[in-house]
């Protein structure tokens, strides 16, 4: 059981007193507050760049883009929340001669489950952090958010609370620090629901905290994904070195950082391509991982995949590692290689390796690739790379295996902010697959649907009535 | 865990089987084979009715009215599938000039789970049973069904069954008998959901095992509630003795065995209607329960709540009880009385009792309601009967409780099998507030997202499609 937290119960008490001014916020509303978080952002876009830097190692371009996309999502549940589509409004009019009886007036929106608890990422100090996306489509909901902050960048998170308690109402948005508090956060009676971004370990036993409460409460945990990408062999003939260069590219992003990182390339047996992967990898500048606690799992998952019996190293080649060893917490990437059989016969080998490695699987027929995608856990994406006629082979690729996001000529890396987009998957990809912490529907997670019978038009919600004084999307069934 | 159970095994292979084929099948193809179920239903209706009025005592009436109802969801999903509203198909265009950065093509859909898991309840052997909602919607959302039955009706499940599989792909759905079987439908890996109607002991412990499996899957129970009433003093002056019939109709309806009953009937201290609540109970005429499962739970839980210190007997009343005896396992209808604030310092008495019983809550005042109110569990439902200028009252009332359907001037019974119809709530209405039983989004909770990124055309679902072939709505996002 979690120690006394008395910061927690603070911040829980000040969300349950947010949550009714937040819910009855009009989607004008809503969507002020929403911009003027994203204002906050582009104002001090310098010292949070600075002070991020400082404590992910992220680099200034890349914070400054996360900034934008950080700003972006606010934008796009912004204009959600003002068209109000979040309702899901649905109207059926009272009916006299229905079958098998006569139909009251049944009116169902969407409304706020109440406070919700965001676990933030080390890996996105903006994006997936104190304004991030959760944040963002838990306001757009209109549900108060009490943060528990990374131990990655609690100073990054404290000025990013601070700035944004100068334009929302009390209580809407406050930070607790440390594990104690992030546990009694998923116990504490006021939170009903908890978005997580980070490991399957950790975001297993938050959602067993959950699901074991006296009263469960959901918990969308985003955990990470092996990312398979297949190189089919019309694509490996026609542009393998190409895509050398783009895997390694994606491989190395952000040093690897990232849960969509192709984990796994599935290349034909006898590919040709290992020197140049090698040249690839080597020419890849290495730089600081997030920290400590990144690293020290980082070496230790590597060196056992690289230790067992069936796994190669594939680059940099065994005789390099003395010249390309790098500073300690700077690795240099590694590319391991295995063939399919081995991987599909030894599941010890299907974890994520969060950093700058990957593994190259080699297949010898479609039999043996699809055999081994059969085996492979769910996954935030699947890939394929191919050329024009790999359409049957590809749909086949896809039905061998569970992802979130399929993926035909790209590369899992770089998700984009869109409406569309889906950042989820089957288990342990997430867990909870009906749900997506990027794109517009990550509002729906916060929210529950109430149905309003035989209401006169005084006592519905606005969004409900027939005047629609809101012009929210208003369905009307049969 | 449970014990070997080959039968549930061979169930959820042939489950595995058909998941593709279901899952492929067009809108159309979805639409027809839901209106052959409720065809299989129309041709058969004497048979089925005769049956389950021998194993369930629910009376030729209600059974007919019930068959047609379970017709009608099939018909309701049926449309349901056809429309293709339930792909909830949005599409982003890529965009070159997107900040932060270029966005690819990325549409969305909802794809089924796959296998899924039905628990059917002993209170509606055909609306909530083989055929009921839960396997409606899953059929419509192209996912196998495995069906526990209901100890309560295990001759008109199979014989349901049997007609059912004579115009279902093989595998579509199945059915298992007995408690051991049920825990090892939840752990099968195949089954990727759980949909649950019982009660609040049965669904937590499947719910725990669901949520505690090495890979977690949704588990959907509608676990019962309090359903309260409240009646403004307004109302009581205006139309008390009319209100006094209606609620005990309510609360008799179906012999009280109804998730919906009216638990709590909240009047104004010295309502007077002490006389015409022991008439109206005693004109109910009393049937049987549907079985000793449920007439052991509920005379033992009605003695509990009888005997405590702070209630009362309303009706019958205790001089009257002897006269009113009827054969136990046909209890007369009864009601006890609480004051409000007894209610709310007693805890121990907010617990549902399965069967023809209520309780009238007495309050002194506004407060005195409101703060009762506030300690109620979630609930299915939550009414008020009011006059003209209670609005405000109303208004408080429904924000001092949580219920997935509010209601005014009407009862909670009779679920209107509607499209926007919520049945659901928060826990311990259910362990899954998002979601509902009943009404057109219940299809929602068998199907996940999966965005397509960069696809040409010819490799997107139908759905997905710029041709649209399938004719599907689909949303454009900006």
């Amino acid at each position: 059981m979690p120690s006394h937290t008395p910061l927690v119960t603070r911040a829980t008490d000040a969300a349950r007193s947010a949550a009714p001014g937040l819910a009855a916020l009009t989607p004008a509303e809503r969507g002020t507050l929403l911009r003027a978080l994203s204002d906050v952002l582009r104002e001090n876009t310098d010292d949070l760049v600075a002070l991020a830097d400082e404590e992910t190692h992220l680099g200034d371009p890349r914070l400054r883009g996360e900034v934008l996309r950080t700003r972006a999502q606010l934008e796009m549940f912004a204009e959600i929340a003002e068209e109000g589509a979040h309702f899901d409004v649905m109207i059926d009019r009272a009916d006299a001669a229905a079958v098998p009886a006569p139909r009251p007036d049944v009116r169902r929106m969407l409304v706020p489950l109440g406070p919700v608890a965001v676990f933030t990422a080390s890996n996105f100090p903006f994006a997936f952090s104190v304004l991030g996306g959760d944040t963002a489509s838990a306001l757009a909901a209109g549900c108060p958010v009490v943060v528990k902050a990374h131990e990655g960048h609690p100073r990054l998170t404290d000025l990013t609370a601070a700035l944004a308690a100068e334009v929302l109402p009390p209580g809407a948005l406050r930070v607790v620090h440390g594990r104690d508090a992030g546990r009694a956060l998923v116990t504490d009676p006021a939170v009903q629901a908890v978005g997580f971004t980070g490991s399957t370990t950790g975001g297993r036993a938050l959602f067993d905290l959950a699901c074991g409460r006296p009263d469960p409460i959901p918990f969308y945990g985003e955990l990470g994904s092996l990312n398979p990408v297949v190189v089919t062999p019309a694509a490996l003939a026609a542009r393998g070195p190409a895509l050398v260069n783009e895997y390694v590219a994606s491989v190395t992003r952000s040093q690897g950082q990232l849960c969509t990182k192709p984990g796994l390339l599935f290349l034909p047996d006898g590919h040709g391509l290992g020197e140049l992967l090698g040249l690839a990898v080597g020419a890849a500048v290495p730089a600081p991982l997030l920290g400590p606690w990144i690293g020290d799992t980082y070496r230790a998952t590597l060196d056992e995949l690289a230790a067992h019996p069936t796994v190669h190293r594939l680059a940099p080649a065994p005789a390099d590692t003395g010249r390309a060893a790098t500073p300690a917490d700077s690795p240099s990437a590694t590319l391991l290689t295995v063939t399919a059989h081995d991987l599909r016969t030894h599941p010890e080998l299907l974890r994520e390796c969060f950093g700058p490695a990957s593994v190259v699987v080699t297949y010898i027929s479609t039999e043996d690739l699809l055999a081994t995608l059969r085996e492979l856990p769910g996954s935030l994406t699947a890939s394929v790379h191919g050329q024009e006629g790999d359409g049957e082979l590809s749909r086949r690729i896809w039905s061998s295996l569970r992802a979130g996001r399929l993926i035909w000529n790209d590369w899992p890396t770089g998700v984009a902010v869109t409406r569309a987009m889906h950042h989820g998957g089957p288990w342990p990809a997430t867990t909870s697959p009906l749900h997506t912490s990027v794109g517009s529907t990550a509002v729906a997670r916060w929210l529950r649907p109430v149905a309003y019978q035989n209401m006169p038009e005084a006592l519905l919600p606005a969004p409900l009535r027939t005047a629609n004084p809101w012009r929210v999307p208003q369905r009307t069934g049969r």
